[in-house]
């Protein structure tokens, strides 16, 4: 029997200003990122969302950000690895205090926005998130892109890691994230974006834009909490994976 | 033999902006309180001040703050338990990510500013601290105001307390704290800080502004690093202690 | 023919997060308050409703508040009437270029939050704020709570005033807002909200929670944009007015 | 008689942190870029730099920055043309308030750190800063760097500029800044850089590191404040003005 992890970004309301919907979209999930207050939560929020995950027997994750609130976490920064380093340590930090006071550990950390697209890219960033993780203690699991070189990097650190791929985007030949503008970038089909998931996890592979074969075997889907049909395409999945004995489950 | 513990609030720097003589303190002190990034203190500075406090066998405390980098957390503002309770614990977690990244514990929690003189005032927001750090785990210690109502609070919500003494303030009859701004509110001269501290360590008492005798029997004293005379203070206390007897360590 | 003002706070929406129906109830105000970007509002959103509140040709004006994005500017601090004073000028300018560079002129200044109620409790602090709209120049008009020293403080620097009531709110016998946790704090029949409005525009009086009549003859009605029914509420009072003669404009 | 301006980046204290010997180096200037709160300064600390300059009769312009306190404006970041627009916007209406409110007028901008780099090097990014400082109104002039493409985007866009060169920094053969890292990137020795301010004012030439001899014709010199030896520099660089008749004077 295959088991995958469903996870999703959450906790992005500020303040006085909603975001989500968490509490409906907790329901689907095995595991969450929860934002930490450099894009987007803050400590009460926090608070919450752990709440709301250990509820539903969800696994807790750090969601570390570029220090931006205004900008959502989404501009790009000019960081070094350093940097990178004690801005994932202090927000995971954070997020796992509160994981604690609840009675839970933090299990996971994904990077959010610019700093996951930075730290994909660039070799030196990747090494300092991933040992910034395994700093954190306690076997904490990183999430990266799915063949991405940040997974070799984690592994030469020494940290566990679970490799990230998307139902609903297209792929290019080499097995990375076509751009989102591009045609076919974004798959809006629910039941496209089911069959390709579906492919992925039992069948080990995607099929590229340009129709090519391409491997990608994920051991985490994410879900994109912040479209409007989220609820409704979180729940096909699952009826989907029912229906073919895929369980669902943190790593 | 006497023990008495010396702490003082550290790394206060922040991005470009340098503040304290940390390097030089930390070699008298046997605690330090690490601003967490809501007051002063940034990411690499904790990562900074953790190693320097490592290098000199000090024990890493949290020094959490409102939200107000540029009042540098010195205005009161209206907060709810609920709020001072999540203040805390997030920036205590960020800190103790730090303190566990280099090998250490987080040691205690000290409240910074106007955060210390609510908490000190309010009963209920003594509380919702108390349980912050008690939520933290692993046995961590609150300093807080000798003589305060908050000693109490906090042992009953059954956290390790540390009661907090100043050499360098005048006392009131009631053994809080006189205003700094009364004449006396601040000791200026050394040899009578210096005999304040050694008659609050040896004797257990103060004499008040008004002439009174005071029971106030500290676990910590706190150095002022932001003094100019700081480290000559810290040297003279020093001095003082070893011909006493008096051992320097932390609770 | 009598003439009243119809205010409402505006660019309430921050970076991703939206708050808001400002598109909607601007065509029934004839004045806005535009947040500065310190509770809420950031460039962007400032540039949209400015433009926005042009294209309807409502009068624009800044809402500056308290540092403090995570409590919407809700959460009192202390403060200094000198830092009340710099906080309202770097806001207002911050605002008051945008409607230079839409070809518009900063019209008024209200403050938000916690920072409305301490500048009408505090006369130094209502002295601060009064004597940064003098400074801005151009004859700049300050909105404030009607009835309030505010008014005769702000006369007494030499700024134009607008006396603000609320159509929603209950009153005290002597005529300030009673608190909204009180019975009748808040109005929520529109009927009775709309009578309470023409009672205040036509007689220059309200009637207290104890059945008192006070006298209440407001410049500006205040609009809450965040109430669930803020557009039937706003129809349902531009259409009594135009029953009643009663003009909208801002002053 | 050859006049040249001298300005400085000054105002860069933040809450209780100082930065910079402002009032020691004021006395040599004719023009100051005041931080505007965003990688720098606070509105205190504006209204404080801004009384400062108009004692000394020195012209008031502001210094707007990426959002980035804890980087202090140096870390390059992905933003729009919209959001450089609205960044100089924001910032420079609220340094203008401050200069207004003194009796003064804003007198030019000049971009910080990364967001001048950024400026200087994106002709999109140019564009919108030279019509941000147009939107300004009152003829606000755009300091620049010299022989860089924004001089000329700004005369497009109807902006007057003032070219900027720096004594004490070496040139390239094609007249930009050769990196500081690069030996001879900076030029430490006094009369060096004194010379090459000279050559600049009275030949219309530098000579690059090369050795090739490239026209800088400057309009304004750039004085660094943050060095130990700013005030030495500053006049040296008076005496030997005052030595050949060259006038100090604001464009």
């Amino acid at each position: 029997m295959k088991t995958i992890d469903l996870n999703c970004d959450m906790g992005e309301s500020f303040g006085a200003w909603k975001m989500g919907a968490d509490a409906e979209i907790m329901r689907f999930i095995s595991s969450t990122n929860i934002a930490c207050g450099f894009h987007a939560g803050d400590p009460a929020t926090i608070r919450h969302t752990v709440a709301l995950a250990l509820e539903h027997g969800v696994a807790v994750g750090a969601h570390p950000s570029l220090p931006d609130l205004q900008g959502f976490g989404r501009r790009a920064m000019k960081i070094t690895p350093q940097e990178m380093y004690d801005l994932v340590l202090y927000q995971a930090g954070a997020v796992e205090a509160f994981a604690r006071a609840a009675g839970a550990k933090l299990h996971h950390v994904k990077c959010h926005g610019a700093l996951y697209n930075m730290s994909t890219a660039d070799e030196a960033l990747s090494d300092a998130m991933a040992r910034a993780v395994k700093d954190l203690g306690g076997d904490v699991i990183l999430y990266a892109l799915s063949n991405s070189r940040m997974l070799e990097v984690a592994r030469k650190v020494g940290v566990r890691v679970a490799g990230e791929a998307f139902a609903d985007r297209g792929y290019s030949d080499d097995g990375t994230l076509a751009p989102r503008g591009k045609p076919g970038g974004m798959i809006e089909q629910e039941d496209k974006a089911v069959a390709q998931a579906i492919g992925m996890i039992e069948g080990g592979y995607v099929t590229s834009l340009a129709g090519k074969r391409v491997p990608v075997a994920p051991d985490t889907l994410c879900l994109h909490g912040d479209q409007p049909d989220a609820v409704a395409f979180a729940r096909a999945l699952r009826k989907a994976f029912a229906g073919r004995g895929i369980a669902v489950g943190a790593p």
